[in-house]
């Protein structure tokens, strides 16, 4: 059914995160379909972000500047630093508006069974930021896994030297979570830590 | 936090058929950090696509070529026209193996509710190819929807004046199904098409 040039592009899409061949094909047809104006401007945007997106240097993050936009910002507070494992991290904390300070990308977690070691993350690039700038606290939000956990406990024993308020985000009962469907252990650990009204 | 040429692809993607904001970050972040492979050879791929692909003039499938592969083989059954609604039915179709015939991809079905009226399918160049090829079957393999069901019916009336076998898809319980999950009116239609073992 399928020749070189379409089920290349099928194949193609189908490589993308959360994209399977039968999606994929959809996409296609929608694209194809719709020539001249839905893929030319996907196209467009696409080798608009090949050439002009870029990695930060100073914290990992992807924008069209470096330093991206929030290492440049002068307003936001310079003295706490928040460690995420990916981008997708970085603007899922941004989008809550409720975080002002700089951040640090670490590129993943450390993981044995992935063979994720530390010299695969950016951590020597974290202990020489805290070691040239003047950063008070450190927020790691990492993921609530065993290897997010087990990468914090990494980080706190590296950053030890420096004088730092190291801190983690809460964990609890989501909101809006029903109790009934959550798991045990997030109970416990919203009991463990339950505040006082 | 999205500036320019990130945020323009974040959108395209996000307007892709299944893919909501959330999936196209994800999509956005994939490409972006696998810089230089991933991006590039999506890039060529489309490229190649926009380039090659075409509508076959005499069925509506979408191939590099025109006519394309299925009109052109000469090995296929030219007495047998299969009607389907677009390019995605016809590739269902022809992935079963189990048909051998022509196909016409009309671009849609009839359909009041979204203006959708005869002369915006190729119902015309269906009629013509009725006229001038030596077909004895038509296989209405639309939708089994309302707007499917008079799509149908309004082919039917049309076709009335050639001498032809005009048969639709079987309606019954789907292989693997269970009854207990399927809708009052499949079951009563199987139970009506009965069949004797």
């Amino acid at each position: 059914m399928f020749d070189g040039p379409l089920d290349m592009l099928v194949r193609q899409l189908a490589s993308l995160p959360g994209l399977g061949s039968r999606s994929a094909k959809r996409i296609a047809l929608h694209l194809l379909s719709a020539k001249g104006t839905k893929l030319d401007s996907l196209l467009r945007a696409l080798n608009e972000a090949a050439k002009s997106i870029t990695t930060c240097t100073t914290c990992g993050n992807l924008d069209s500047s470096d330093p991206c936009r929030i290492c440049k910002d002068a307003n936001r507070d310079q003295e706490t630093l928040c460690v995420v494992a990916g981008v997708a991290d970085l603007w899922a904390v941004e989008r809550t508006a409720s975080y002002n300070g700089q951040y640090h990308v670490l590129g993943g977690v450390l993981s044995a069974l992935d063979g994720v070691g530390p010299e695969q993350l950016s951590i020597e690039p974290l202990l020489s930021r805290l070691a040239a700038a003047n950063i008070k606290e450190v927020v790691l939000a990492l993921p609530a896994t065993v290897d997010g956990q087990s990468t914090a406990h990494y980080l706190m024993d590296r950053m030890e030297t420096f004088k730092l308020h190291i801190t983690r985000l809460a964990h609890g009962v989501p909101v809006g979570g029903a109790l009934e469907f959550l798991d045990d252990s997030t109970i416990a650990t919203a009991l463990k830590s339950r505040a006082r009204l």
